[in-house]
């Protein structure tokens, strides 16, 4: 008998009816004999609605008082999955954040857990409770209400599930788990059994929207086995787990995809030791991401230099490089919209070195232009055309064995 | 320069606009040089429409679980009205009840308020905030939420303003003031510039619904100012304060009604000393709130005894007095029900032993029969029947010359 710790989305409490479902699947847990700690986010689109009203008043508004304000979100929900495990005849306690010993951060909106206090949620469950914790939440040293940002709730879970020592922590969504490219797109997409950290790291840093990056990282440095599964079917899930517990057979484990890139292409940098650091300080400072970067000499004194950004952020982008082109010290540059990204990810790859050269040749033959590349242990990212976006991924996803993988992981 | 409380209830904070409308009054006030602290309740229907959410899941909702639930209804106000404040450039932070210190019992749903621990608003204060408090909540020494019950931001303002050694509470409601009579039933009601802690209480406990008597017995007990006044227009509202301070030309204040209320009388009671408390022990048992008790000695060994409740509770009265009938000993009872209670109320009766007799002699030459009588000190209520309740009303308000009570006031 150990610690599991579930963490329900806004979609799976989106309703008291879908609430008194997640009831059911938190007692399941119980009645298997662990002791259950429950995590869940907002209601629905109660945090949009939130975040609206706060608008009505202020386009910019103070963010310890957007936190104050969303949440709220949470406490209504932990409330209500507390009284719906009463009717069911279980002892069930809530706590939000802040009584949940979750400390953060003094940063708002966007704070990291710094500490857990443990005690508040152990003397509960060794009272028999299932405890109820709000998501995204936790307090600063100071005593003020935080929040944790995107994939919030995620990291709760995965937190809890750390400091907890929890046996598994299970995340509950509206798919079934993790697979091999985006089923919406790629018709032959299938859902894989097991996933490392690092694979999963780079699916859903590549968009691969079921886990937030933070939640997996947190759960790779602390070693806490994860799994993604589905909170309205009573199928099995995705484990993510340490990579030499799982086969490797399958180099390629997943195709991830992202549309709305831009290169851009800086011309004739001279002063090559300080204006690369220069230019990307700057872009920086005015919040823009930059992804891929690649770095061409073209004669002793000058370089030729391209990253990707997204469309969106093109306008400022170019508008920032402009105000800073003397200083910066560049002759020219050019910019190409209408880019995706496609990647191929899996901790295979790092034995197999033809994985890259496998990807291009497959591209080649088929047609489509690689515009950029990057590189990473576990992963290859293309930049083409956004109208190949889908057809490169379906290439891939055939090329690398992915259409046949539940017969792979059936050996498991 | 001294502390200023101020209140806002639902209605003043129904909306975003109305809560930009109120910041507006909150600054009024700082600008008159006044550190300012606002209690505020949850946004008009809030409260309702998240107990409505908890009854979807239990009829019965758990009460620690409940006020987890409701407490979130002021956490949005407070957020949202020190984002206004900010918009129109002023330091302010909120702080939920359990930021801003305030211990309660560990009862839930209806917590008194225990201590309150002033260094966090004082700190607030003095770095130039204007402090935003949510009001009807609290936290336990166990750093459970709760909730105080029907009254309960008038009472957190009150014992805001105790605690802070304010100079004065600003009750801020969508009336003006406190009035005569009822203005929706009595023509001739007038607002009344004064009025004492007692008479204040007196009209409160009678139905005349501005001011919660939680809130005006706290503010009695620690001399606190209170005034009632409009969030809406700007005009003179009602001050609460010491009876010496005030004019007592005025034998009487105010009169008082309250509709729906059976008189119950029982025949025969035999054993005198023990039976009447356990009438009455019985009836509190079965959360049966009595009015007013009128005993009357028959002969030497039997008492006739009557005493009022509401309409709503006549059912469960008598079941429960028919159960005990053999062990609480009387003959029989009965129930005459349709009646209504109007009050006189004012601190100047004191000194004045004629002001009952004149009541029972105005009523009695309009031909209103009274059923029951009651004194305290500062009131007289009597049990009329209902159909001649605002009649009563009306005719009382002009024989004590409450309609004249503008010009008296002026002389103040």
């Amino acid at each position: 008998m150990g610690i599991i710790v579930q963490k329900f989305g806004g979609t799976s409490v989106g309703s008291t009816e879908r609430i008194r479902h997640v009831a059911q699947r938190v007692i399941e847990e119980k009645e298997r004999g662990n002791d259950v700690v429950v995590v869940v986010s907002a209601m629905g689109k109660t945090t949009d609605q939130l975040v609206s009203l706060a608008k009505e008043i202020s386009t910019y508004p103070n963010k310890r008082e957007l936190d104050m304000l969303l949440s709220t979100g949470e406490q209504v929900t932990i409330a209500l999955l507390t009284m719906a495990l009463h009717e069911l005849g279980y002892k069930a306690v809530s706590y939000t954040g802040w009584q949940a010993g979750i400390q953060t951060e003094a940063v708002h909106g966007n704070a990291r857990i710094t500490h857990i206090t443990t005690e508040p949620i152990l003397n509960a469950l060794n009272e028999g409770n299932i405890v109820v914790v709000a998501g995204f939440q936790g307090i600063t040293s100071e005593g003020a209400i935080t929040t944790l940002g995107r994939g919030g709730s995620d990291t709760t879970a995965v937190a809890l599930a750390a400091s907890l020592s929890a046996e598994r922590c299970d995340i509950y969504t509206d798919v079934t788990g993790v697979y091999t490219s985006d089923p919406r797109y790629v018709k032959a997409a299938r859902q894989l059994k097991a996933i490392s950290y690092d694979e999963m790291l780079e699916m859903a840093n590549l968009g691969a929207g079921v886990l937030h990056p933070r939640a997996v990282e947190f759960a790779k440095n602390y070693r806490v086995p994860l799994t993604v599964r589905s909170s309205m079917e009573h199928v099995d899930g995705t484990y993510i787990e340490e990579v030499n517990t799982m086969e490797s057979n399958l180099i390629v484990r997943g195709v991830a995809f992202e549309k709305e890139i831009t290169r851009i292409t800086v011309h004739g940098l001279t002063n090559q030791i300080t204006s690369l650091s220069s230019i990307f300080t700057t872009l920086a400072n005015h919040h823009i991401n930059v992804d891929i970067i690649i770095q061409v000499q073209t004669d002793e004194n000058t370089t030729n230099l391209s990253f990707s950004v997204k469309d969106e952020d093109v306008r400022e982008t170019l508008a920032v490089l402009n105000e800073h082109q003397s200083s910066l010290g560049f002759e020219k540059m050019e910019a190409e919209s209408g880019l995706a990204k496609v990647s191929i990810v899996g901790s295979g790859m790092i034995s197999n070195p033809g994985v890259a050269a496998k990807m291009f040749d497959v591209l080649a033959q088929n047609g489509i232009q690689i515009k950029m590349v990057s590189t990473s242990e576990i992963k290859v990212s293309v930049v083409v055309d956004q109208k190949e976006m889908i057809r490169a991924a379906e290439i891939l996803h055939e090329a690398f064995g992915l259409d046949k993988v539940e017969e792979t992981i059936a050996a498991l």
